[in-house]
């Protein structure tokens, strides 16, 4: 049976949203002496969190660690921070689970494929930005994914994730026990981005849903996986009813990554 | 409505499984005229697939890049199969998705973390080996995991995977319905390699269930992820649950592993 988590809630009251600080919803945290990141091979005790990361502000994220190296190049040299030509190092360097990389105030960090993946990468970067006291932090996942009745190279800015009942919400297993969580992304910064894409007029952007997937194959209805078991009008049934509900794209990260923006104090979206 | 999977039965009456051919329990890919494998950059018009990997007998696959690439170079030192100092070139060079390693009958392909990042590996790890015309194919996930009521350093050989309520069962989502799937292991390759650790006799090795979750933090009932609800008595006492039911270790993708091996007659093991 599945519960709504009262987390949703509390959060709205935190001091941390308030005052716009990254909210950590963990009252153990308080109380270690040292917090290892361990995906990220960074640690409280052994790297100084503050004066490496305080001042970021935009958080970039992807999935695989040399486009987050090109975007880190190519925002760079665009908003005219840090040296032209420059070989941005990976901080994550001792260990080949992501790759993250800095300029001025922006990070971005790889994630790699699938809700498990970046959501074990949400959970250390919140702490990571919670130990660094960042405040104001706007995160954006930039990826491909499929489109849903758009022209290909269109650009899809989230309004809400969707799970594979079309319903706007995470499940998250804890303790064995299903707990629902909202995944609506950040109003004010969806319209922020549409006047942006407007301003830019570069490619046809919209806003709606986005279909996040525990499968690539089976469960994006694609035909040409190891395993099948439907047919191409199933399928197709199955997209266009997406499409009914307000469907545009599909990929695989953006309920959790809603979620947890959620319940951090991030703002968040997905394009 | 969850329902068992239909292909579950039929996988034991096809052709492929009594000759030991690998399946793909999939219609649809003998109507495709070449068939592009996305994530390991392959594709059936652009690399011949008998000749490059024809001869494949096991594979090994765990989460790291890095590591799939130290073992293949040990592997082929202790077998005394390829060249001493060689360095092996990664096959998925073309992608970062994926890494993949080969010295003779031997295949190494890194996984990535989580269920999702490693179905879309084997979905195209399976049609590689059944465009290849491979048979007999034994396939193992070597990786590390949390142990549960057992010294640091043991080894457990998986029997079957778990889910977050200690079922041998993984879900898959099909076209927003749950398909349950089966996720016992071959029984011949647990005890044979149980019988290869006590001629080792090097580890404290025990054959043991698997629990297999979606996330690393809050699914696994650690206390130092980003977001936190519960005590540590309960952790204690749903790790407690856990070993009574039989398991000994928990990681991430045991379960769609060994679902994947059921159905496209891979014999697999976790380790």
């Amino acid at each position: 049976m599945a519960t709504n988590d009262a987390l949703n809630k509390k959060t709205e009251d935190k001091q941390c949203a308030k005052d716009a600080r990254v909210c950590v919803p963990n009252p153990h945290l308080k109380k270690m002496k040292d917090d290892i990141l361990y995906h990220f091979a960074l640690g409280t005790s052994t790297h100084d969190f503050p004066a490496l990361f305080g001042d970021i502000k935009f958080v970039c994220v992807g999935g695989s660690p040399s486009r987050m190296k090109t975007f880190i190049t190519y925002i760079a040299e665009l908003l005219d921070i840090g040296n032209p030509g420059y070989d941005y190092p990976n901080i994550c360097a001792g260990t080949d689970r992501y790759a993250m990389y800095k300029a001025g105030p922006i990070l971005s960090v790889s994630h790699g494929m699938g809700i498990p993946s970046i959501a074990i990468m949400l959970h250390e970067l919140i702490k990571l930005l919670y130990h660094a006291k960042c405040s104001n932090v706007t995160i954006i996942r930039i990826g491909t994914s499929g489109g849903i009745g758009l022209t290909p190279g269109s650009v899809v800015i989230t309004k809400q994730a969707v799970d594979a009942t079309f319903k706007p919400q995470f499940e998250q297993i804890i303790l064995g026990k299903s707990v629902i969580r909202s995944t609506y992304l950040d109003e004010k910064l969806t319209e922020d981005l549409m006047e942006c894409a407007k301003e830019l007029d570069q490619f046809n952007t919209v806003i709606g849903n986005t279909l996040c997937t525990l499968d690539f194959y089976e469960g994006q209805a694609r035909l040409d996986g190891a395993i099948c078991t439907y047919t191409e009008e199933e399928k197709m049934q199955y997209l266009k009813e997406a499409h009914m509900t307000g469907v545009r794209n599909i990929e695989m990260e953006s309920s959790v990554f809603a979620a947890m923006c959620n319940l951090s104090g991030l703002k968040g979206n997905v394009i």
